[in-house]
């Protein structure tokens, strides 16, 4: 059996950071260490009268495997949920990723955040077309069958709403938890066809700047996107984590322009109409632009800027008594990889570096962790990151200061968790 | 906007081995060069009457998204199937991944495959416990709760079964497809608590080699597995892809053992004795051994050895005439990284090497594409991986050279799709 693995230095469970924040490395050193050092959570069988009792799946045939399988009828409040509309009309609202009751970085296909607009469409893959047409030499129309026949690739990228984590511009920390407050990312692999390879088919004129992307729902989704971009890195996505895309993730095919905000991959994709100018849509005038101060708005914020959130411990999850913790979440930018993710359990004052699961890829989520000890007392829970370019996560008050309050959009502060001694998890403000 | 990308070097279509395989490197150089050498498929715009249609779905409100998304009902064919039961007992068979409609490397949860033995049983997590006793210091009882307290860490990795493929021991190409022939392996990225750090907890007497591993399900799935596995990357799985295990995935907890044949990684996992010798459980004696020519058994073969099979083109699907197409399969092995993936059009005669999706993980399914030219005319597809140490994919004829006819498991030779000039393609041997 072939090992790529480095031999572990031994560690000692020494604190890295103030209120008990420990060694990235201190699992590194093997079980026996950890157990002695911080007290294992089993429970002795000898404590148990008869040993294991025998349950009634253990003696009765189960009924048979499901042609597709489903989280079993004890996971059904792993749901996305915070349904949020903030106008009220039928259709209009997001279903958020309940990321305090999952790990890793992969999001599964059924718990994928979705914004719509007016509800999810039904769309038939074998009437849908997309249309590539404006300033080109050939406008071209795409079938899902003719589509097919294009190389496909395949990236891990995080998919982010340019309105997650929205209410951190609130004067006062809305009481809500990970699920409504960062739910609105995900990462997953999508595979599709490079973009590039069409609009070369289609010949762009060399005056184009623009495009302007429109999507099949009843909305009829229009965003504008740098030519650049589209000749760069984006992507028609048919396939989310091996699968056709779910609908409400755009079924049939979506744009994808990794990094840049979720409204702008537009869903159910059906024309790309080449531009020298930008169209000015709703969706990039009145909305999805940041309010500044003095009232005016910054339009076409493209990129998600670097964010991380701690989803375990985090509201909704209850601590279960003084000793050891796994602190963990989840860590991403649009510019790069993470570099580096710090854990402050003193509100800001000490930090201490988090492991980091490998491999880290650029422009996907990132899984760190830290163990922790925590003795009971009142603390405040932070995570940092730093990306590959050397950009930091800010402060509440470093965005406030720098966008304003009414900025809405590109949230990307650090989120503070506080613990009582009751155990209770609170979002404040530190 | 950052870029890590190596700059593209110009490279001509021509031919890299016989009947038509391209360069891999061919669409490195932009989609222009693609469109013009090979001749797009999209539809001229001007070609159709009236643009594009307004369908039903642009027009009316959709429903509100689910809380757990499902695929569109467009895609009811794409599902685990091929439920095959060798006995006729009810809840004993296995449902395969239809890989032919997949892409990537990461394998969706619902379509994740499952071999079952008394059917799917119904486990209140609440109830299940974890024993880990034998030659041990100090017996221990884990519950979910207790489990989660302790350090996890997540991991892609692929999963296969023992059976998978086992077909092509047969005297002649039974007439099946991916699904049939290799749809009991998938990959996802697994998070759980490294066993090490239990087994410490526990105390391992020094007499011990062997732990046995038990299920919760009615058949008391066990199996025998010597001690350095569980100590050197063994861990209990709690999570495929972000979410808790699927219900025929072993919900709530599972036995990890990278590249080991998927039934040693006991599901519903309830029991790990420590012992001195192995326990000739029912699943290492009768079944799960190489039935060897002279009638012997072969025991405890552990690791998955390095296989691939082409996704597409393959059985099920039907040739659109003839043309560009692009050839994708998956490649994998139990040694380490996938070093290579070599393609044949001509049945073995000539081989060029695929692009291979990074990044390249070990022991995790691994994606290869090929370009491809088809002239319509008869041709035999084959796919060879040679992994990190340099073990190279074996032959039909050298697999049954080196294994005989009656092995039935550890299936791993050259899979060969022959298609003939109406573009039917079928399983042969070659």
């Amino acid at each position: 059996m072939r090992r790529n693995r480095s031999k572990p230095q031994p560690v000692k469970p020494e604190m890295a950071a103030g209120n008990g924040l420990l060694d990235r490395r201190l699992f590194l050193q093997g079980g026996g260490a950890v157990a002695a050092a911080l007290g294992g959570f089993a429970i002795p069988e000898s404590a148990t009268a008869a040993g294991l009792p025998i349950e009634p799946w253990m003696t009765t045939l189960g009924p048979d495997p499901l042609l597709y399988d489903r989280p079993s009828r004890f996971e059904k409040d792993v749901v996305r949920g915070d349904w949020a509309s903030r106008t009220g009309f039928p259709g209009v609202g997001s279903l958020r990723t309940p990321h305090h009751l999952l790990t890793g970085t992969i999001t599964p296909n059924g718990l994928f955040f979705t914004r719509c607009h007016t509800g999810i469409p039904d769309i038939d893959p074998d009437k849908h077309r997309l249309l590539i047409h404006g300033l080109v030499k050939r406008p071209l129309i795409f079938s899902m069958e003719t589509l097919a026949r294009y190389p496909m690739e395949s990236r891990i990228y995080f998919l982010e709403c340019g309105g997650n984590g929205e209410l951190l511009y609130d004067d006062k920390p809305t009481q809500v938890g990970v699920r409504r407050l960062a739910g609105q990312v995900g990462c997953a692999e999508w595979t599709g066809v490079k973009l590039s390879i069409l609009m070369d088919e289609a010949g762009v004129d060399p005056k184009a700047k623009w495009v302007s992307a429109e999507g099949a729902d009843a909305v009829g989704m229009t965003r504008s996107i740098p030519l650049s971009k589209i000749m760069d890195d984006a992507f028609i996505a048919l396939y989310q984590n091996g699968e056709r895309l779910m609908p409400s993730n755009g079924y049939p095919m979506r744009l994808f322009l990794p990094g840049f905000e979720g409204n702008m991959q537009v869903k159910y994709l059906r024309r790309i109409r080449v531009s020298e100018m930008p169209t000015m849509s709703r969706d990039e005038t009145s909305k999805y632009t940041l309010t500044r101060p003095d009232g005016k708005s910054s339009q076409f914020n493209y990129q998600m800027e670097a964010k991380s959130v701690i989803t375990q411990p985090s509201p909704d999850l209850m601590m279960k008594g003084p000793g050891f913790y796994e602190i963990s979440g989840l860590a991403w930018s649009a510019y790069g990889k993470v570099a580096k993710v710090d854990v402050s359990a003193d509100g800001g004052k000490s930090w201490a570096p988090a492991a980091l699961q490998q491999p880290v890829l650029s422009l996907a989520l990132t899984r760190f962790r830290l163990p922790w000890q925590w003795d009971g007392r009142p603390v405040v829970l932070q995570s940092r990151v730093t990306d590959e370019p050397g950009y930091v996560q800010p402060t509440r008050e470093q965005m406030i200061a720098n966008r304003g309050r009414w900025a809405n959009y590109h949230a990307n502060c650090i989120i503070s968790w506080g613990i009582n001694e009751k155990g209770e998890i609170k979002h404040v403000y530190a």
